[in-house]
């Protein structure tokens, strides 16, 4: 059996390429494939599963020795599942960078600087002429979306908004409805604990010795999310002193405009300020027009330590 | 300007594929492009451009920060360039393991498990609907039957046989009559001194604290390179000593009946005897059907370590 998954603390793109490209492998040929995910599914992805009528894949907690898998919309280890070190990689999809990666065979590696894994898996269905079905094709649209929040992120290209126009149109969606009511139901955060808000989606780097984490969630209203700043800020100092992070940033990204609201806390919370040329008020910086941590948030934060 | 190169040591595939990767890159609209080589070409691969009248890239010794580059047939950056850690990798076509293989930036990665790389740029030229010119296709296949020993390596894949006989009928040769002369081009050892000839294609691993060297040459006459044993072992000795190696082998292989005689030397030799259950003799050891050290020697070695 092949295993078929993406990062841990799943989003859309992760959960829906697993899915995907077990449709795909098995329109080939290959029918012992499966796709897994390694931790619960967000709110959004619920809603894109739940739309388009297609099962919840089953958690996978750890992966044996020369087990054979397929990785989606990741490589690097530490996000990846416990024991893939001594996996058999056999495929590779991605759209990050490439951080420290290392097989022992040789294998099929495909990445591409797009702003979706799906993007790329659609590319994989053209190549070997395999055609997509409605559902499948709704679930790689609606990937799409959210990784470009409707193409406003800087990280989309004009390859995903062609490709994302044309999985709309054989999954018979308005892209532009459809996306806002996806986006908007990712937005519900009624659920979370602070504790658990502040770990949704949060990535941790670290430059010339500052220890950066940055975390970030959507929101249709900032206001509503900011009612529970104290708790928030508490959920967050607690973080910082168990992680040893010298600036937090939870970036609250408002989907309806395009903006970010962020906290900022920590012992270098100054960095920020020097990033985004802002001062800090009330534990609080608005980013204009910011969407992107990867593009817009990391880089600047790592060029002002 | 993108430098376009392969690896170190250049063969056959890395120099062609280097060529076929500047036109494509330059059908595709990407004038500034340019193919480059890092050391000397080989007899083999002097005989491929002659014949098909292509002109020898000029040689790369390093690269300035932030420059863009192409990478073929290779990965790792003990193979590459100096300054590669800090060039902005846009692309990399290759068929290897990958091996702590690190970007700052998302990029164009694609590896195939096939015989040859040209297999995989083959691949690119039909994703992208361009047609290969008869002298590309000629530097192609023979790519492809320099990397599989015309189809007699156990790295070949039906993949590769395939695309070769493909590219042979565009390229206008017979693969068979073809293939055998360019192999034997690349068997004349005249012009390399002892020292020379262990360092045309070298790899080293270590494996449970052991160095491993293995070099490898072809020929259409074992006997013949065994008529410089003395001086042969001499060098080895000397390399042995200086890079601190527990178990050299030269691969002398026999492009004609698909063997190998391995001049065996080191500290740890007996490892040879024990990972292919034969004496050592004469500091010899026949290995009946071995050709690639990838796939027959490297992991049998190992698992003796």
């Amino acid at each position: 059996m092949t295993y078929i998954f993406g990062h841990k603390n799943p989003d859309t793109d992760t959960i829906t390429s697993s899915i995907s490209m077990e449709n795909l492998e098995k329109k080939l040929g290959n029918s012992d494939v499966k796709a897994f995910k390694l931790g619960k599914i967000n709110k959004e992805t619920e809603f894109v599963l739940k739309y388009f009528g297609i099962t919840e894949p089953e958690t996978l907690e750890k992966i044996e020795e020369k087990a054979d898998v397929i990785l989606v919309d990741h490589n690097t280890f530490s996000q990846s599942i416990q024991g893939i070190e001594k996996a058999n990689i056999l495929k590779v999809i991605d759209h990050h960078c490439i951080s420290e990666f290392t097989t022992k065979n040789p294998l099929f590696y495909l990445a591409m600087p797009v702003g979706c894994t799906q993007t790329i898996i659609y590319e994989l269905y053209k190549t070997n002429k395999v055609e997509i079905e409605p559902k499948i094709a709704g679930l790689m649209v609606s990937a799409i979306i959210s990784d470009t929040l409707l193409f406003k992120s800087p990280t989309c290209t004009q390859k995903d908004i062609e490709i994302a126009n044309e999985l709309a149109k054989i999954a018979g969606i308005d892209i532009e409805s459809y996306g806002m009511e996806m986006l908007k139901a990712g937005t519900d955060l009624s659920d979370f604990t602070p504790e658990e808000l502040i770990n949704i989606d949060s990535k941790k780097i670290e430059s010339n010795g500052v220890n950066i984490q940055v975390a970030q969630i959507n929101t249709a209203s900032i206001e509503d999310v900011l009612k529970g700043q104290a708790d928030i800020e508490n959920a967050i100092n607690d973080f910082i002193k168990k992680n040893n992070i010298n600036i937090f940033m939870l970036l609250i990204t408002d989907i309806i405009n395009s903006n970010s609201e962020a906290i900022v806390l920590g012992d270098k919370s100054e960095i920020a300020e020097k990033a985004f040329g802002k001062k800090i008020e009330e534990n609080r910086i608005f980013l204009e027009g910011v969407v992107s941590r990867k593009k817009q948030v990391f880089p600047v934060l790592m060029e002002n330590t």
